[in-house]
């Protein structure tokens, strides 16, 4: 039988409480004048413990979604409206980052210009091949 | 050994070809002046084998989300930046609904603002709730 180790419980430090005042404050500006922003998380002194307890004060609400743009992502709104959770996945599906984004919709989800009209050059190239008529063979005869 | 029906190919219309021109349209007009617009799939006379010629079409990108908003709904991008494919589940997973949104990102992901406002009132409520000092109770004594 194996030495068990004690249960510590996760250490936090204050730091979830502090992020969700941050948050109210950007959702009030977001609500006020648009403006939308984003709390990288990485970029804080965190325990997991604070990211656990953030993450439980934050919730899920109803929209979830999964990207592959340049490795594997995973957004979810939280149960605030306009508050997005965004993880990034790396090789070997540990996490990358995490960001909170405090937008009516994460800009990642959002469709770029660019992308849009090369879209339509594809799109137009496809119902041009489609309408052509099929390749008849030249064999010389009549 | 019971009687095998033979297959039939799903029969197919042309719908098919004649929505891709008019999402290319949409698509291009999206692009040019950012007017999003839809097609709602249940109001044409579109067979099982136009649907599924359409959506092989289509295909599939980066971005798949589900939602629980009236129901259970599954969104995804196609392969085509800026158009999306919504399809909204009734009871007992059958699919009430399917529609074509042209758009940067569809509205049903977009937070709406009274909701966002509804939002920052119940995280300030929590915050206020969490900075109380736990009540004392009142015993008549000293």
């Amino acid at each position: 039988m194996s030495a068990e180790t004690p249960h510590r419980p996760p250490l936090r430090t204050g730091m979830a409480r502090s992020l969700l005042r941050e948050i109210a404050e950007r959702l009030e500006a977001l609500a006020r004048t648009g403006e939308a922003s984003a709390i990288d998380l990485r970029s804080l002194p965190m325990t997991a413990g604070d990211r656990k307890e953030l993450k439980e004060a934050l919730g899920s609400g109803d929209v979830a979604a999964t990207l592959d743009v340049a490795g594997r992502s995973e957004v979810w709104e939280t149960r605030f409206a306009g508050v997005w959770w965004l993880r990034h996945f790396g090789d070997g599906d540990h996490i990358a980052s995490e960001v909170i984004e405090i937008a009516r919709v994460p800009d990642i989800l959002s469709a770029h210009p660019d992308d849009m009209r090369a879209s339509l050059k594809r799109l137009n190239e496809d119902l041009a091949a489609a309408e052509e008529p099929p390749a008849t063979e030249e064999t010389g005869n009549g």
